[in-house]
């Protein structure tokens, strides 16, 4: 059947279901949801039962909107809105758009312009017409959010006609007689960094994260040139597990290549991404290398972007829906559970994850409505790769701060901007706050401001405890005055002169590039300092190198190479992990509901991808296998 | 390197070894050979060394051609052809063709024309200028090979072109850094039918085999449609193990949709491909079917082939080099090595093999100057999969045949037209010639009479003692008067009146189509005939169906479906396998030299293949997996 036919037959069968009084004028796809338009979108406000029955009987996500006919004009609507809400509400900002009949309401607490079940809301569109959109009014202004919305803002229009047609090729008709699942290995197998797979079935292909692997030339792309992805035009889309370079940096390396698809992820992977995308074309600038893509790509990739939040069900492709849970690793990170034809296959994309509770998330989701495959990570996945418990962590990280402090030295925490660096905040506020270790003052650089700001943004995406000191006690802990960014270099330059006791947070986490060099240089060759490992270091990059002791290390300056003499101590701490380590990745499959059939690691060097492949059949008896970089695995 | 700069660079070596005296005019690729223009042709042929070291040197193989200049015209070269070899030879026909400067020499012994190592060969050159080619005489006039070499002689001009650009592919540049191997299962794994393989490197992609499931409509066709191997045009080349339509039945699809590369095989292996793709368009058109192709994409096969010997090693591609060794299935049936990169890695595909000495072929090899990986065929592969010795299986069908004429019965033996039936045949005759069996005709239908024409033409490719047979002694068993082919339907439907008793060979040897479906109906009811099986029946075919003990067979005819009544015997006469049995497939293995490091399965069902996968790991404690279509896996 032709897409147009589709259509008319959609339409058909949601007239027939329609109560008396109820019309819509039009249906059309916008992505994975069909979108109807109406005259009358009070009846529909008035009746949330109609779209949940919709979607239900036609399986898929139904959106309404309002024909252009019954909009009340903006100024007048602002009015009936403020009359509506409470007036707690703290609304910011409004923004009208008369191409989708949405109101975009910023306000500080959404939750009250939203009403109980919508019920607010629905009140606002019976009085407007117009459908209201709340987003929350950050708490720290960040300038990627705010660049990002105003960036879709001015590119609705264009978006608009990208939806419409990625929404009419998901809905296209299945042609194909033969029936099987594919898993292809890109990158990341046996191996941290590149992580890059495709799960292709005879209808549709997706491609499940592009990273780039920062710590190797020669391994640092995915095999994206094999003829299984390329030319990119064949890709259906690209689903992100989570905003980590690894995982996503070559992204935008796709869009300049040919690929026009959308791309699937959580709302805050979007925004951690385009601000960890931007920055690695400024660190590679930096370093005289050419970047692979520019920030034209990146707005491609913002242009292309659907995002999707936790346990919403979405066709991603004819045969293919895509179902996002809480990963636990970082801001929005996402266990991908995929739903292959009519009940054929359900297959698991972990990504990176943590199965355990931590300062700021939730332990990762293992429940599943079916589940046979998994593709899981396996950092940790080696028999002796045993984590301390975070508290064990936090309190071995007080004892190295308080000592350093004591010593009168600086204490030296490289971090990734986006996870680790939030996770430590916190537990340095804490710290201090108890007066466990001396107030001094804690620098954030290189993008970790602005990464927390990112983080106030979404609290639905932070656990429990955390988001009720944010929402309900206004004890935000990000918002303590012992954190100040560093916006610039010459205060960059006044804490190395100064070199007086503070404890810093600058990225990069494994020190191969980023403003860590920079405190790294000057304070290296002073015994007092201590520099403190809170997070994985690969192999190949300097932090993993200073690990294994090396003491003479080479460093390239703007003069040449220059020799530094490791005189600071070392402190690695255990347990800050983002990942779930040896124990935490067996229990993740032995208490997944239900009990897959198969897994398949990845996401770890060779030997602990082998021992966890191998301990977790022996175990569960399940077939097992360590995948291998360009090999393809049938599931079906 | 440009291909110009590399053919200049290799003239300037060349011109650097050339001894006083011998000079070239020009060199230039034809499908992987070197081919060099000299107006001293003579020279080369008195110093057959030069050329051999030039190739040993430059690590390719060299043709010489004589300057078009220095050519002795044709009726004054026949007389000094005629002058120089032994009156013995019995020269049939000569063809000149001036674009290559060769002329081809039809005789019936075309050992005597080419002398000891070649000796009369080079005299014929010094005397006219041309290169001599020499090729057989027939015993027996087969319709495909003349047609065949018609067919080549007719198209040289537009071979030239397409050898041309082929050569010039095989010796393109290598750009990647990359270094990996992959062979992707397109079918014929955990089955048995429509066999193909990609082998492929950064640089190059082969394809090996491409054939048909006859027993099978919805699993007739391989997985021609993933990205891996579609478009067409991104194979380097497709090798061919040997003419079964299960290896070989879709090749010509390739080229219908846009293949354009070049066929490796062995010279019989194109012969009878031909004649059985052929026939296959034929038998698809009479069942009232679409053929997939037509025989004009046959005839785009044979301008695109290039024939390889057993032994000789061949760029294929830039970094692949091919070498074909016997494997004793069926007349040029090849054990598949190839050597990749620059002592990289070498893979064996054995294709169907033989294990076993028979009466025509000697046994498979299983010895080769390097192998890491074997992707090996398993229908025989079943723990209990053992089948008597050749010669119980002779005196077990003697004893039927003999049963069976006592009775005044008909004996029909469905068979394959190449391979089974040609063994059956010499096993016949030695029986009738020696008395054991009654002296009453052997008819051969369906095409089996052309099949041993095209066994009479490559005696070299039979073993020594059937050779000799032929050769010396001049008691070639296929020319005896106990066979008569069937070569109309008259004939066929006398023998079907008379219902005298004789021995019926026909095609097809699984009795899903042909001619021995019309001997059935005949016969089937008949209790005093017998319906013997000497080869493999797939699932799915009638042959199973029969052996499985069905009575009631409905068959499709003009007027509908009819119903036979089975009360003919069914004679299952094992050991004259063209496949070795499971002990000779663990004795190919364990015999081989040098060991090989990891073993894949296909070609068998599913049990036959995970059982000998199983059993080479215990036994010789390699690595080894049954391949699952659709998989890819990677050997380095």
């Amino acid at each position: 059947m032709a897409i147009d036919e589709v259509l008319a037959d959609l339409k058909q069968k949601i007239d027939e279901k329609l109560p008396k009084g109820t019309t819509i004028s039009s249906v059309e796809f916008e992505g994975p949801q069909l979108v109807m338009y109406t005259e009358n979108p009070w009846s529909f406000a008035d009746n949330g039962n109609i779209v949940r029955n919709l979607a239900k009987t036609l399986r898929t996500r139904i959106v309404v909107r309002p024909d252009p006919k019954v909009l009340v004009p903006p100024e007048e609507s602002v009015n009936k809105i403020v009359e509506t809400v409470p007036v707690d509400s703290a609304i910011a900002n409004y923004h009208f758009d008369p191409d989708v009949g949405e109101v975009i309401i910023e306000a500080e607490k959404p939750g009250l312009v939203i009403g109980k079940h919508g019920e607010t809301l629905r009140e606002i569109t019976k009085k407007i017409g117009w459908t209201p959109k709340v987003v929350r009014a950050p708490p720290i202004s960040s300038r990627t959010v705010k660049n990002i919305r105003e960036f879709m803002k001015t590119n609705h229009k264009e978006r608009k006609e990208i939806l419409k047609t990625v929404g009419r090729k998901i809905h296209r008709e299945c042609t194909s007689k033969d029936q099987w699942v594919r898993v292809t290995s890109l990158g990341g197998c046996k191996e941290v960094g590149r992580s890059c797979f495709l799960l292709s079935t005879p209808e549709s292909c997706v491609m499940i994260d592009c990273g780039v692997n920062v710590g190797s030339e020669e391994h640092m792309t995915p095999y994206l040139y094999v003829p299984e992805v390329s030319p990119f035009s064949k890709l259906d889309a690209v689903v992100i597990t989570h905003a980590h370079l690894d995982h996503q940096g070559l992204l935008p390396l796709l869009y300049r290549y040919g690929f026009e698809g959308p791309v699937y992820c959580t709302p805050p992977t979007r925004d951690l991404m385009a601000l960890l995308q931007l920055d690695y074309i400024d660190v590679a600038s930096k370093e005289g290398g050419r970047p692979p893509y520019s920030s034209a790509d990146v707005r491609e990739v913002l242009k292309h972007s659907i995002v999707l939040d936790y346990e919403e069900v979405t066709d991603i492709a004819p045969d293919i829906k895509l179902t996002f849970h809480n990963a636990g690793h970082i801001l929005g990170s996402a266990i991908s559970h995929f739903h292959i034809g009519d009940g054929l296959h359900n297959v698991v994309f972990t990504g990176d994850f943590k199965y355990e509770k931590t300062r700021l998330f939730d332990p990762a989701v293992n429940k599943f409505p079916r589940v046979e495959s998994v593709v899981m990570e396996s950092t940790y996945g080696g028999v002796n790769a045993l984590q301390p418990s975070l508290q064990d962590a936090e309190g071995h990280m007080q004892q190295v701060i308080k000592n350093t402090l004591q010593n009168k030295g600086i204490v030296l925490i490289p971090a990734f901007a986006v996870g680790r660096s939030q996770e430590v905040m916190i537990v340095l506020e804490d710290a201090i706050r108890k007066g466990l270790i001396d107030n001094v003052p804690v620098y954030l650089d290189g993008m970790i401001w602005e990464a927390t700001a990112i983080h106030a943004t979404y609290p639905e995406y932070l656990n429990n405890d955390l988001r009720k000191l944010i929402f309900q006690k206004g004890e935000n802990p990000f918002l303590s005055e012992c954190f100040r960014p560093v916006d610039s270099n010459e205060l960059r330059q006044e804490i190395i002169s100064k070199r007086e006791p503070c404890v810093i947070l600058a990225t990069s986490g494994m020190m191969n590039a980023g403003p860590v060099m920079e405190y790294f240089k000057a304070f290296a060759e002073d015994e007092r300092n201590t520099l403190v490992f809170v997070g994985y270091q690969a192999d190949g990059t300097l932090g993993r190198r200073i690990q294994k002791g090396w003491k003479e290390i080479p460093l390239k300056t703007g003069k040449g190479t220059e020799m530094i003499h490791m005189n600071m101590n070392v402190e690695i701490i255990d347990g800050f992990s983002g990942h779930s380590d040896r124990r935490q990745l067996m229990e993740y499959i032995r208490k997944m509901k239900p009990r897959p059939e198969r897994v398949f690691t990845e996401h770890g060097d060779e030997r602990s991808c082998i021992d966890l492949a191998t301990s977790i059949h022996k175990k569960n008896k399940m077939e097992t296998r360590a995948l291998t970089n360009l090999e393809t695995i049938r599931l079906v």
